[in-house]
């Protein structure tokens, strides 16, 4: 069996922002941090012990998500007085990344549960009811099957090579 | 300005079917060997190249993909001849994380792109518009804000520090 060359190899991979978006959440620590962040956990301490994030890591996470305007640090007087401490907080950048948290957490659900199921469930507020990714076209077709995505050159695309 | 305890630090993140997921996607390398598959580039060599991903990264991404059954080797005769080699190509298991990819490739598109443009653009197949994820409840509501969306305890849920 023979192959055709890959069109997609014509094109460079330098400015892929899947790529680029990896390089700020690729790592597991980071979608850790903002998995509590959005589950409002959102103080220093609190996420250090909830997720068992080693302090430098968490410290350095933080700092470079807070960098990429991603989180905001927010001020707050700990109710046992003493000086004034921070709790991180979503921006509207960071609230986008909810569509990969929760595609994120679908598969996980589906492949990595414990036999009793996953430790928790993503639903409407309004309804109540369970949610799930979506892949639709600007036509509104729901895509159901990945294969029916293709990817063609967009406005950025460069050659490969050059 | 204080905040009462979250409700989600009462239960742990142990079993947390996010993190799991991450520790198999959470290193920038293996986001970009399943999108050098899904946009066709299957051969060692021709990822290899094409990403500029270092060679024993590579390997080790990719046996760790296939023992996932994220991906699977599928053999062929190179058009020069000489012995079979492999390509990669993804598993049904593997198909279910074009979610995630496309929920990323959004994300990085909108934040991480060059002046021009993305330099792809996913498509669907049957009528060429621009496909987007959504969050869609079983109720049929499209949820637009995040906020919208809340975590609750799940079957599998375990209260922290047990």
């Amino acid at each position: 069996m023979t192959v055709s060359t890959p069109p997609a190899l014509a094109f460079s991979a330098d400015n892929c922002t899947v790529g680029r978006t990896m390089a700020i959440l690729g790592e597991r620590w980071t979608v850790v941090v903002l998995r509590e962040v959005f589950n409002g956990i959102r103080r220093f301490d609190d996420i250090q012990r909830h997720a068992g994030i080693p302090r430098q890591v968490l410290s350095n996470r933080l700092a470079s998500l807070v960098e990429q305007d991603v989180l905001r640090r927010e001020p707050y007087r700990p109710e046992s007085g003493g000086r004034v401490r921070h709790e991180y907080r979503p921006t509207p950048k960071g609230f986008d990344l909810y569509a990969v948290l929760v595609a994120v957490a679908e598969w996980g659900d589906r492949y990595l549960a414990d036999p009793e199921g996953p430790p928790v469930e993503f639903v409407h507020r309004d309804c109540g009811e369970r949610v799930h990714p979506r892949i639709e076209c600007e036509a509104g077709h729901v895509v159901a099957d990945p294969r029916d995505v293709v990817g063609r050159p967009g406005p950025g695309v460069k050659p490969f090579g050059s």
